[in-house]
């Protein structure tokens, strides 16, 4: 392999002749060699929409020159296109606030900015990492913004899935409004409800979801820009700082602001605590509906088996026929690890210690991984199993109508005390409830129909007004 | 002792004559033995307020008889001040989806009702626990009603201490506006800035949790009442459903409203997971700012020694004359209780299942003490500490004119490069960076002066426009 | 209230005058108003022995007078005895590692030791908390070693409890021995299994929690008694750091063990995250134990049925009959309450710094709370549910029946695809596998019974050896 | 591309002409597309052991045509050799209890045995992924006995790691026996320690958690092969059962051994939530130690300063000189991660239900990332930061000497309050504390030498027995 010699403070290294990254991007790769991943694409991209808005601003005030920021800008728009991500070779869980990440960019920047100018590559002279990519910046206000602009890429996409689901959560509810089926508490034998019914549920649940992330996501517009080491703006000069945060927005499209204390906005990662917090919430959920989604599609011959999930794949090695709840298992998953990750984002948050956080890196990766793996196990979720669900209408009926749970309805007629001997009665002597309660001449067959008539006891309007013979109690 | 028999469908107990309480509070006493607590004398107080409203709210629709109404009401209202919470035995962690506690509160309030009409305890056909106490009410309902208005009773005074703490940091960051220092990141020296300013970013901190707070706070106004069993409304009149908030909102002064989907707020505990996580950021920067102030106050002869907190009590009983950050650490160590309890309280709703979430107990156990060890650990935080917090402005300064920091300042002037030999001479040969720079002519004394002034390094507005000599480098 | 005037380094405070806190404690008091919550007796009666044998150690080094020590000792004994723990006002999440509740401690047996030598509480010149109670001692070893003691007089009673659980899940693997019923994967029908043999498993699985527990608690034998302030034993004499640990073996009965590094054995809190794993271990199994008594109970008309659940109480407010699974319900939620303290363990141990972990307060607070809860649910677990437990049989047998599992038993017989086109047979037309088996020549009558025998499918001795009528496939 | 067509249960497919994998796999493809990774190779060849296993006791156990067993076993071979494992093609968190990943294997191996034999890829009558490869398996035997044969793979490294460190500690304890530096409790100023007593204490943990995780390890080594779909072992041979393992054995080159209650092991996942508990001990332990460097490395002129951490990088991309302690940094960032994968895998083991847990592929995923980042982590720790760490000898002592800590030693000779009152007048007039000492002639210059000697306060053995003029007091 051919090579090119690199100083820096710490000696001189061999960096491949072809390289664009440089002596520091090798030095931090060879120091943390941790998941033997890459960052990631999106954080890439953000890094170079960054360097790119701080060439403009720099060159606007006149402490860049034109060619050197024309230059790093056109590399930047080459790196924000997708070229040049393989340079980018530093582990995302890395020491140093994210400065091995910040100087990979401004390492590959500079040596394309280099030959874009006719130079070689590791020529600093003609394009220098620090003194030009990284000019006005530091990597503390560098690299926690571009991980929220990287939020602000992934995040609309799960939201954009999370609202699919609304919806076809929703056009279940319609589907299934008519299916009568008894409702289950701490999975014991309830009251009646409608399949639609729960299936709307789940449509507000989700909708809460999207609210919740759609009002957070703003948490991440504020940037630290301009903030450099501290958030003192150490050599940022006030032009800098008055032009970065609206460069930054014609080049992201998107209306990021500048904190109003920077220096705060530095050290403190609360804001991607708070949007760990929303996803854990929102993972609950997903995992509860996926939990509910297997309990009512259990069977099919021992089971609830009041749903069909659509049989995605074979759902064993060695039993024939079997068709397991694929789609939904691999939701809760991606719930249980969202949770995870949270407490590892939550760990590296409290740790920030005075002026900075040194700890954003291993937060981002996970932080990524919660945002990403949501959308896409939403995905599945509703295209490989909620758009497919059918109702066993039949079996859902006839488990209503073999219950003691419809006595309930009765309360308010007999009383509480009353209404549990007959449930008692019912339980014992395998006797149908409403056999029981007509032999017993408490209810007329009519009157029968209409009080216990399960889907009058599925919403109040339907609740009907009749009259109890009390006598007969 | 004296007993009374008491019956249900289980069979009899002897219940101690005089207890208010019945045979299902007595059962449930010997089924969860686990905590040997009680349950949060405010969540007494919202059991007592939602079955008050219950009782208005059904003797004006007439389906609860005039005298057995306010018989009921004037026992509430006992309850809410303050009588009777020795009558409430049940372990705050029970099985049983909180109906332990409601049937609790249902027996307490049905004895002292009955009491009241002239009756002798136990006699449940003058007022039942079941079919008067609980009309047109399910634990389902009530449960996580009474938790979200009892957080509803906690939250403000969190949020309170919050604000309080804004102010004493804001105080602080007047009062030590003038106190240069030097800032770290990563713990290692990095450039000036104002003791001041670190206590605003606290304050913006604090600022951010204390928003959050109260938007979050709005997901507990939505309540399930009416709901029921299931959330179908089953035995809930449509004159209850229309007039229950409205009478709840009466009695707590609380504008609490009725969730659009009673199906969906019965079975989903996301509003407490979300307020948790949210506590849980608050958490993390309390305990970061903990950690900051443990951090600068080390010493007082081999630390930073930058501030000082008061000294509140001996430090050791071995150590003479020693004294420690005790606040502080009762801080961080709220702020990892509220981080476990987090995680228990993401359980236990992930846990629930179809029609109902089971294990409300544990998570209204782990809130609640969320919630008020943080207003508890803030105000002892504000009180025993942040107020009476001092500068060693001195040492600061020395610290700032030792650290070849500042030389940071040099880099738009010189260039990256230059100024890494500059800091590596400084540190290498020990000689002071201003006396190198002056020596080798780079800045003149004056110049010297205002470019490495630390103070104009800590602001943008201050930072100078001095020419350096570029031929000396 | 009567008081007394007591001094320390920071000032004065009145005290109560028949209070045996003194100033340190009531300062104590005050800085730390948290969780309105005292210390754990048993950790009370584990100071109280460290002390006492502290004394001893003094006593016969000729260090400390015959007449103090020997005052002190019978001080403690008292404690021991349960005496005077009204005194120990001292919150336990506090601020200073532990010396607020070891000064406690030390200032509660002074002024009964005083007493006890004919002087007036407060009158530290005949005893004094520090130079006698506390000689040779530091908080930093006084109280992690209390810690252990506490742990250790906790732990067996929660193995006594699993020991019985596993004994009880045994004595039903026998009881159900011969239910033969279907197994599920994945909430699917997989292949007949007997209710002993899951029962079975429930005790091979909590077997494996006591071993490990057995284990690990010898970890809480080594303590750093007589490493004083950080482990260097400064203050403490050779004699003392010889004898303590035989004198505190005699006094407490247990062999404990001095650590061969007292430095590390002062900082390091690893045993604790290590108790506190192993519970949390444990804590996985009884949820998922619990989760499965929850299934296989549900019902009893709409749900799997398969067992019943001993009626301990009522299960609804509202709605009558209704038994829920409450005992299952409290285990998972205490097994969720364990599982958050682990996490805010794992971060006290976390945040130690250099020569002492301050946070192990609010360890204590959690993990003894893991450990009691443990024992507790256990209890109810095993006397209000396990031992009641009954099994429906005829309904176990006719899901058996009625399932189409049954055909794995096929696949070495007739390959996994012929199997497959069986199994999707019977499901689309409802037709019983059996039937469609025998229907198609592929088994004798009797060849069937042989093959398809669930008994035999449940035991690899049991399996039969059959040959197929291949041509029939 | 071109494509062949294959058929399952749900349909058919078209599947790459050339891939080994089949229409299983490319299911499951489609189904879950997560993660975008694929599964770790060390599972791979973990399950090509297991299925050369199985072959070769299905061959000498006569129930699978010896060429096709051969044929399987060389496909084998060539996997555990690294072949095909970009056929491999599943994601890592994959609903169906690992279904997928088994699947895949069985199609790769199926086919590559096909082609050996001669055939098509794609003709199954040849070699049958389920009636062949998988053999006598499930699933659910399979995927966890592979994943312990994972972690049995992994942790070994891990441990090497760990003993690396031990040692690495051990010659810096060496190193710097004779640095005398002051103790720190809680950050403040405590008594003198030695530096190499410190590395030694980091060391004495370090080796417990190596005995743990040896100790540990061993719950991988039973398996639960044999035990096919829920333990009961259907569709296995007396004969398979029996020779399975010890031919496992023999493949593997480790002493696994089969699980005495196949039921159990089948459906219970707490052996890896012990491990996991057991990297999480470490971790924090490892996390602890990376502090304390960070503490004590803070500086270079506004911190501790005692040590210095190798220089690996540059600190900053703005502030130039400035080197940061990345590599204790990385390693805090890999704990905090392990303790949130150790949260994930805690849920999915408790989530289990009845006769499986179908949780394992996101377990599998956080464990082996906990194993190797904790063994990369340990790596660079040790050669890019502990091996290089000098003292700054001159620091420490200078630092020891300015302390009003060293009073502590005078507590037994002058009392807990006596000695009080000097610290605080040697704080408050800023005298150093040995001069008041002998200007108040408590102690002859001689005695002071002797009892205020640091290094005489670090052991023990060296405390001095001057006798003190207690008159002067």
């Amino acid at each position: 392999m051919k090579t090119r010699i690199e100083y820096d403070s710490i000696g001189n290294m061999k960096v491949p002749v072809d390289a664009y990254y440089g002596i520091q991007t090798l030095r931090a790769n060879n120091n943390f060699k941790i998941t033997n991943k890459t960052i990631h694409p999106l954080f890439i991209v953000s890094l170079a929409q960054i360097k790119k808005a701080a060439a403009i601003t720099n060159r606007d005030s006149y402490t860049l020159e034109v060619n050197i920021a024309n230059a790093i800008i056109y590399a930047c728009d080459e790196i924000i296109a997708g070229k040049f991500h393989n340079q980018f070779i530093v582990d995302p869980i890395q020491g140093g606030a994210g400065t091995s990440a910040n100087m990979n960019a401004n390492e590959v920047i500079a040596n394309r900015a280099i030959e874009i100018l006719g130079g070689v590559k590791g020529n600093y002279s003609i394009v220098h990492p620090n003194d030009h990519v990284n000019m006005a910046q530091s990597t503390n206000d560098v690299f926690p913004s571009a991980g929220k602009l990287t939020v602000l890429k992934m995040l609309p996409k799960a939201i954009l899935e999370l609202q699919r689901l609304y919806q076809a959560t929703k056009l279940k509810a319609i589907e299934f409004d008519s299916v009568i089926k008894m409702g289950r508490t701490q999975l014991q034998d309830a009251v009646p409800i409608r399949l639609g019914q729960s299936f709307n549920a789940y449509a507000s649940m989700i909708k809460r979801d999207i609210d919740r992330l759609i009002k957070v996501k703003d948490e991440m517009l504020t940037l630290n820009m301009g903030a450099t080491a501290i958030g003192t703006s150490v050599n940022a000069s006030t032009d800098y700082l008055n032009n970065i945060i609206k460069n930054l927005q014609i080049v992201t499209g998107v209306n990021v602001v500048q904190s109003e204390d920077l220096i705060d906005a530095t050290q403190n990662l609360d804001g991607f605590v708070t949007i760990s917090g929303t996803l854990k919430s929102c993972a609950v959920n997903l995992s509860k509906m996926a939990n509910d989604l297997r309990l009512l599609s259990s069977g099919p011959k021992t089971g609830l088996g009041e749903i069909n999930l659509p049989a995605k794949q074979n759902g064993s090695s060695i039993m024939p026929g079997k068709i397991n709840p694929v789609i939904p298992e691999v939701v809760s998953q991606v719930a249980y690890n969202i949770i995870g990750n949270d407490f590892t984002i939550t760990m590296a948050a409290e740790a920030g210690q005075l002026e900075l956080n040194a700890f954003e890196p291993v937060l981002f990766y996970n932080l990524f991984e919660s945002i990403e793996t949501l959308q896409n196990a939403t995905m599945t979720f509703i295209d490989n199993c909620i758009s497919g669900i059918t109702a066993n209408k039949e079996r859902c009926e006839e488990l209503v109508n073999n219950s003691i749970g419809l006595v309930t309805a009765l309360c308010p007629h007999i009383g509480y005390k009353k209404a549990s001997e007959l449930a008692k009665e019912a339980l014992s002597t395998g006797r149908p409830i409403k056999e029981i309660i007509t032999s017993k001449r408490i209810l007329t067959p009519e009157q029968l129909k209409e009080v216990l008539n399960p889907f009058t006891m599925t919403e109040v309007d339907r609740t009907s007004d009749v009259k109890i013979n009390k006598h007969a109690i």
